[in-house]
């Protein structure tokens, strides 16, 4: 998994109808910061996934690939291949915060 | 999932059976603008996927890769690893329109 | 799935069992050139991937990755992570044609 | 797989349900040293993986990726694409010592 | 697939217990040399993979990614996503011999 920051969303019509309802969120891969690992920044990659969670712009959040993006209750039989498994609280990298929900 | 534009089609002859009748696009995957966070703009890579929804030359599309691919009713027994689940109509980042298919 | 252009071959006689009499390919992605976006230019990556429809050296094929790779009928229970799926006659990008099999 | 070094954790309270209890840490991939070939170097990755082992920050660890990460007794239906599977002691590589757990 | 060189191994004590007994060899995947084309050349990168076939340091193998890991009788239900499923012989592209076990 890898922790995402959701920062937009997609609206499509025209799709596979299975997919009719369920909500499409644009979510930004971070790592830790190379040099002073003190603080999460972006990879600059943006991928879509699914969210069952009621996350919202703004939050990060943690992002199974692959078939086990199938692995949720209302997930199991969508053409999906990301999915929010959970919302961050806090991140925790060499015994220090490097992210709290809290405090972004 | 990401964000594609289709920008071509291939065709093949000679191939797997069970492939015969199936729309093969050529995509590419787009992502957020780093800098300025205002569009999206290629990634210079080249996919090829299945396309079971009419798509068409210029429509941004989502992709799905993986065994995935495979959860659409027309694809289930399909040799393949990336398909078209959606026509994307809007993308907003940052609370911002970043693509609209009515102004593309 | 992905366009690669058949560049050779590689010979195991040391292996799974269950590989025995599969012809194994080594293929190159191919990707359109990003200025000219008029030719498939290689991305400098070199697979390897089972082959069941005759492909032969300089033929532009089309290759499924992952557990797709095992949905064709002469590799189903094998250990394989790519498949040749396509021999690939033309492909058209931005309604130009980037590749002929004809012309190459 | 890949050795990873354990260096921090994530706190999520609002997840998928069949998370809950799962131990999650933030893994960095690690390779061999390109130039010298005499240590193991971070990769600048970080990803998140399911750690039923009772490893902890600092230690080297093995991932698994994929839809293998549910091949464990305690993650089979849980919606992961990362796993530890083992605590590294050694790594030998052109046969010397790249890293021994009790040196570290 | 792809070729790779074994170079090294790891011993894991404290692991899931199916992979008791099951060899970790550290392979480094090699591509083409993208000037000359005339051999194989290291990616710099380091993955661990089972071993089944009795290869050992500096064979060059080929290697099967993702859940396609787990089709060999020894690996079904390992949790790996990583498998050896062949000692390489020879590589040929271009029509020129570009490894040969014999030679190396």
């Amino acid at each position: 998994m890898f922790v995402a920051r959701v920062t937009g969303s997609v609206v499509s019509t025209q799709k596979v109808a299975s997919m009719t309802g369920h909500k499409l969120l644009v979510v930004e891969p971070y790592r830790l910061d190379e040099k002073k690992r003190q603080s999460l920044v972006t990879t600059g990659r943006t991928f879509i996934a699914v969210d069952t969670l009621g996350s919202g712009e703004g939050d990060f959040v943690l992002i199974t690939q692959g078939s086990s993006a199938r692995l949720t209750p209302e997930t199991k039989t969508l053409p999906i291949d990301a999915v929010i498994i959970g919302v961050v609280d806090t991140v925790h990298i060499d015994k220090k915060s490097v992210f709290s929900r809290q405090e972004s």
